[in-house]
Order: structure tokens, then sequence, then C-alpha cells
């Protein structure tokens, strides 16, 4: 059993479908009105290195509509690797929060958090990976299943450049037994460490995987995905440069079109309109990545209440009596 | 009906009296301890491209105290407009939250806003206009009607700069029937525009306005507003050049007397303390500017209630079985 | 009776130890399941004008776990000393909050806005003393006593800077009639102005104090308890320097042992590790700095329902029938 989030790859595949078919059966509960209290009194921290919409907007959502609250520790807010090691903060975030998310810069700052928490810790994105969102996509691809398709039917193709949101798909669809293509520019495609997992996984659950700069193995996708080309915020690459790499894996009507009839297209955002995608494209009736972003929040609500579902339990009378006592101190002492 | 609130201008003055009579109900059941849970389970997202003390902390409480929750995205925090479009951020936000404020440096990122939100969206001030400051203060006017008078025949004289808030007040006063003045120095009075707004205004309501630089036209004033001199954050005047355009109008004793007799003072906050008002008035007992400035927060209950108040309703019936379904999925599934 | 919560100077020992015990009683009762709503409704704005992790996350927490909820004001973010006097911020946040506390650089700031805010205000640290850390190691002091000794009886000595955890520890000590000693360099040992507090609270409660470079005070010791040697934020001494003046005054594993049997290390944190304090002595089985951490939390809470204890009550009565009003008016008026 993991106490943490932190790559999708060390779980199984049915403990990732427990995860996303209990955002799913959350999601329908507040669909019909029902908002479960599954994270009442409790606290998440949320550490971000970096500014973020979908993920800190969703988890916040997230632990309010659940009857939590979430603390937002944005970049400079709390001594995290400045005047303190990761692994102090990780003791004493401990001792104050419930469970703590980190979208961090530098993968390993995630991991040596995870170690040093003693309750658990959820990756909100590194320069290594996306798991929050594989599963929020994963989400929007269970509610659009092609007619008469399961998952493991199912192609997707990633297109463009590999970045942790295309390794995060990549990772996710090869354990659940799905059919995964790259189709970007080499030197921008997954590399060997990526290729190795998702044959591991592949030997395991039955799908395939394929890294390609051969615009022919869209062909047959059930879903397309894209995300930007310029890389990470910290080390962007210049439009002119991302423009001459990427132009011939930009999504539009043309590419679609390579995809089975009915093809969706999917899309982390924020999506660069014109470079990545066009308008004509992301504004489409194929375009599920509106829909996609909403799941980001159904996700997070799955996540947490999946990775605080240990936590110890009180009986109804051992909480009355913690009650009484402190109303009898309340009044004999301080006279309330 | 409107979904967002942006413009009082374009609402009756029957809905804008709705709106202040609901502020001023709620605030009243608050007052007797009965905190109404209208905006439970529903989150705020709070938009600030500048910083805020008021708008943003009355925003803030007015979600905790009827059970919803805000969230603060500052400056820099999401990616509006950076990394993408208001119109993606708009459409995202509409998944993620209930409702949106947005304080913006250009008012038609605010009208970008609301057109791509599905959600209702709220203008917390732009370069333009300041709504939910005219609901605080019309509160205030209200909760001070000078004895005998009913608000049409109420006469306000904004001194000073033609700022966002002078215009605001001579939108709402002219809308609501009553006689508005704004006594302020050429070059920085209120425009063109806006008088042909106060005309159409006065047209249906039968309140008066005038613009103008003749210190006469503040007698029988019931109550004097100010605002700072130095404009807009962005592109402030230094404290000589205002000095010397407005030392004419700063709000003193003397200018204080030629209202009606017990004539009070408004002020939007924050002042400049011997500059627009000397400490005299700002601490007076006819100044209310305190009182104006708690009833932002009156203001934010009234407006948040009032813009979601057509949210889809479940019924009881509804909501049970959702959460019997939950229930049934947590502990089949899951083992809970 | 103080409204405010600056300086435990002001304060009994009798009120100290009411705080202190009210901390422990919240903290039970939430290790047993029951989170009490004293909170419930409340609105904490807290103000730090510089970067906090304990502080923050520990004031959030503990307002959410008794069901209020904390605004977090940070840096830049409200107009505090900018565009608005802090006088006229504390009487604008006295009417949008119920309660207040900041973190500042200058004491005089957090005494000024206690004297501007009609509501209570908590020091929550300035470059003079930290007294939500007093009860807050209070707390984890209360909680370790050593075998058969009473509060009266330990000794706890502060190795290093004087800075404000060093003068605070220094001022709750002797108010409770217990035995301090500051063991630093000179030149960086508590001042005059500090000796003559202590004095003050020694010959009231019976307590001692000393402060001294000579090692053989720290013979005896049941808490040593140290802190950085950089002092303030604002203008950091560099490492070299630093470790020039303070090299002798790490707490290690010989100067441990200096103390009785069993005796526990105490650091507010951060720690720089390998200068204020040894890896062996912050991990090791004596050091109590992480439950000191946590124990900031137990402390929040204990002072946020001590010093809100006072506010208005209403009468189930009255609640209920400010109730039938609100609900009233939305109906007749409004239609809902």
């Amino acid at each position: 059993m993991h106490k943490d989030f932190i790559d999708t790859n060390e779980f199984t595949k049915q403990e990732l479908l427990d995860i996303i078919d209990l955002s799913l059966a959350i999601k329908r509960a507040i669909h019909h009105g029902y908002y479960p209290p599954l994270m009442e009194n409790m606290t998440l921290g949320m550490i971000f290195q970096q500014s973020s919409t979908r993920t800190r907007v969703s988890f916040e959502t997230a632990m309010s509509q659940m009857g939590g609250h979430a603390q937002y520790l944005g970049p400079g807010m709390i001594q995290l690797g400045g005047h303190e090691t990761i692994g102090d903060t990780g003791k004493v975030l401990s001792k104050l929060v419930d469970i703590v998310m980190a979208r961090v810069i530098d993968h390993q700052t995630v991991v040596d958090l995870a170690k040093s928490c003693t309750i658990p810790v959820i990756n909100g994105m590194s320069d290594y990976n996306h798991p929050t969102q594989e599963i929020g996509d994963l989400c929007t691809i269970v509610e659009h299943l092609p007619q008469g398709k399961k998952l493991e039917d199912c192609k997707v193709v990633f297109v463009g450049d590999g970045t942790q949101v295309c390794a995060s798909t990549g990772f996710i669809t090869t354990k659940l037994g799905m059919h995964f293509v790259h189709y970007g520019p080499k030197g921008h495609q997954l590399n060997e460490h990526h290729k190795q997992i998702m044959e591991a996984n592949c030997r395991i659950s039955g799908g395939t995987w394929e890294v390609t700069d051969d615009r022919d193995a869209v062909r047959g996708a059930d879903f397309i995905y894209t995300d930007v080309w310029y890389g990470l915020y910290e080390n962007e690459m210049p439009k002119e440069e991302r423009v001459r790499v990427f132009h011939d894996f930009q999504v539009n009507r043309e590419l679609m079109q390579l995809g089975n009839l009915g093809c969706k297209f999917l899309h982390c955002l924020p999506a660069t309109r014109g470079e990545d995608v066009t308008d004509e494209v992301a504004d489409s009736d194929a375009s599920l990545c509106w829909e996609e972003a909403g799941n980001r929040l159904t996700a997070m609500r799955g996540l947490l209440v999946y990775f605080t579902r240990y936590r110890p339990c009180h009986s109804e009378l051992e909480i009355a009596a913690a009650q009484e006592a402190l109303d009898c101190f309340l009044a004999e002492r301080l006279g309330y």
C-alpha cells in the first residue's frame, strides 16, 4: 500500500482503476447535489514552486466541497528549501496538516518531501511527470469511450513535444493496457527511460507503445492529445525556434482527420492557440479539453479521499467523551 | 436577467434596490447571530490583478460566513493573460468554481472574462467603475438617510478627482433618482461618456446631475464623498503635482460646512490623510467611512447570494439517493 | 482583561497557565476525534510582512479545525503601510474580520495595529518577541516535565544568539517561576531591558535568571533551547562571521551532556543544521523540536479561543427569529 501519489508506475492497474472509479463516483454524487463530507476537519497543504491555474484551483475546490480546507503555500510564502531543508519542512508539515500536495520544479523535491513526511504527499506535477493529470484524463476517456470499445481497445496519440504530460500519458495508458503513440520530432521524443517503463507496463497489461515521427502512426487514433511547445516555464523555447521545430505537429483539422471517425481532442492546457492547436479544433465538438479541465477537480476529489482513507477512526463514544471533557474544562476552569 | 455584475447601468432601479435590500437583510440576520448558509458548498474564485484590502477581505469573509469558500488568485498566481488567453481561463474556471470576481487593471478584461465564463462574474473594480463599492455605499446611505428624507431627496457631492469611484457614484445615484454633483478641477472631471449615462439615467429616474468646478455646487449636500488624488496605481501622479491640482478640493471642516446640517462624509478608502481629507473630518462623528468599509462586506454577501440564486436545485430525495449510491460504492468497491 | 496578545509580560502567571491548559485541553479533544466548533462563523485576518511556515500554517489549520476560516494577507497583498496608515487598516479590518494576527518586521507595527483595532490582535512574532511560540513551547515543556518535577523546578538554558525567541523564552520562564539561563557570547546576549523584565518577573514568581558566556551555566539544564545564528531575515549575518562568533555555542552531543540526564532539546525552527545544532542532536530521541512545531498548532487553537471568548452571544430564540425574518424577505421580496 502506497502512502504517497508520486508516480502511477508504483501502482497496479486495479489500484489506478479504483482511484478513477472513486473519482467518477464522487463526481456523480455531487452532480446530484450530494457533497460528501469525506475530508471533514482535514487540511491540505498545497506547496507551489510555480504558478498554476488548474491544479491549484481544483485541489482547493475539492477540499472545500468535501468539508475540508486547502492552504495555498505559494512561491516564497514558506521557507521550503530556503532557510529550511525539505526534510525538515516535511517533518513540520506532518504535524500541522493532514495531507500535502506539491508542484515542484525538480522531481527529486517531491520525492524527498514524501520521504520526510509522515502524512500522504501528492505530486501536483514535476519536470518528470503529472500523475493527477493522468487520473483526470482517464476519467475523461472513460466518460467518452468510443461506441462499443473498452479502455483496452483505445488508441491514444500524443502529438508534439515529449513533455512530462506526454510521459504521463504514456505511463498510464500502457499501465491500463491501452495503445499509446508519441508522434513527435526527433530530439523531442520520449527517451529510453520512458520506453523501458512503457515496455514493462505493456508486458503485464497487454498494451502497446510507439514513439515515432511518422505521421502515419496517428491513423486510427481514438484520442489525440497535445501540449504546448515551449517546454518548462523555467527555460522556455523562444517562439521562432519552437515553431520551426514543431510546425508539422500542430493539431489542426488535417491531423484530426487522420484519427478514427469521432476521434476526440485532449489538451492539458494552457494551450497556445495557433501553435500547438488551432482554434477550429480547440473549440470544436471533438474537443474535450474543457471537460478534461473540469475532470482535474474530479481527479483531485478521488485522490484526496483515496490517500486519506486509512487515517485513524474514532468511535462516537470516544468523540462524545472528548467533547464532554473539553466542555467541563471550559466551564469549570474558564467559566465559559 | 443578467448573469454578471459588471456595470450597474445594465440594471433597473428596482433590481438595484433588490440587491441593496437583500444585502441589508442578510446584515440584520448576522447581527442577530444567524449566519445564513446561502453559499454552502460553493466556491468563489477571486482574481486580483492588483493588491486590495477591502474588496479581497470582504469577499473572502462573505463566503466563509455563508458556508462557502473563496480562493485568492492574486497577481502572478494563475496564468490569466500570461500563458493562457482570458477566454480560455474563463472556460476553465467555469468548470472548477461556482462564481468568479475579478479586480482588473483594464475594464475590457472583466468584460471578456464574463463573456467566456458560463458562471456569474462580479466586477471587483476596473479602471472604469467599481460597482460593488456602489452597492456598499448605497447600503450606507440607506442606513443614514437624513431625517425625513427618501433616497430621491438626497444630494451626493463627489469632491476631487473623477476616479472610477466618482463615476460609479454618479451612475448609481442618478439611476436611483438622487441628486449627484461632481465638484472637481477641469481636466479631472467626469467626461462626456459619463455625462451621457447620467443624463440617460436621470431621464428615467427623475434624478439630476452636475459636473463643475464651482464650489457653490457643494451647498445643500447630504453626503460629501471623496477619493485619493494620485489616480490609478499603475500610473500614480507625483505628490507635488497632485497637491497643486487638487489642493482646493480637500475635504476639510470648511468644505463640510457647505453641506446641509448633519452632512455626512464618505470615502472609499484608502485615504491619504492630509491630502484628500483632513484627520479632523475623517475621524469626526460626521465620518461614515469606517461603516462604509464595513458595508463592503454587506454588499458582497448580497451580491453573492443574488447572482447565484438560479443555480440548479436538487430535491432531498435526489440528494439522499446520491448519498446512498456513493456509500454503496465506497463500501463494496473500496471496503470503507 | 487584555483584548490583545502582544506580550506575555502583560499577563499574570495564572492567565498564562489558563491559556496553556486550554491549549492542551483542545489538543486532547482533537486527539480523540472531537473538533470543537469554537471558532464557528469567525474569520481570522493573518497579516504577514515576512514569509513564515509554522506560524502561518498552524494559525490557518487551527481556524479550519475549529469551524472558522483564516485569510492569508501576505507581503504586498494588502495596502498596510503602503497606501494606507496602519491605524486606518486596523479600523477597516475590525469591520471585516473577527480577529487579527500579524507577523511584523518592527514590533511597533503590531502595537499600533492593536491600538487601532477594536477586535483582538495576536502578535505572530516581531523583532522584539514571539509570544505564540512561548505558549507552544510551554505546552511542550508541560508535556515533557522531568520525572517528579513541577514547572517551577525546571531549568531552561537558551544557547547562542539573543534572538526574539531567546527573549521570549526568558520572559515566560521567569514569569512562571522557572529557572532561565541565556548562555551566549558577549555582544549577542539579552540586554538590560530584557534583564529588568526578567528580574521583575522573578521577584513575583520566585524564578531565577542568568545571562552569561560561562559554559558551566549549562549544567543541570532540563531543557536546552537554541535558535539560528543569522539574526533577522532583513539583515542576515554572513555565514563566515556568524560561525566565528557562535561556534562555541553549537548544540551538539558535548553540550547536551552538560545538562541533566534526560535533558531535552528544543528549537523554534527553522534550524541551520551543522551550525546552531548538529544532525545528531536534532534527530535524536532527546529532540522535542518536531513536537514543539506541532504545538504551535496547539497554542494557536488555545489563543484563538481565549481571545474571542467575550464576543457577543445570541440566544437560540434571537437566532431563530433572525432566520425567520431573512427567509421571509427572500421568499416575499425575491421569490426564493
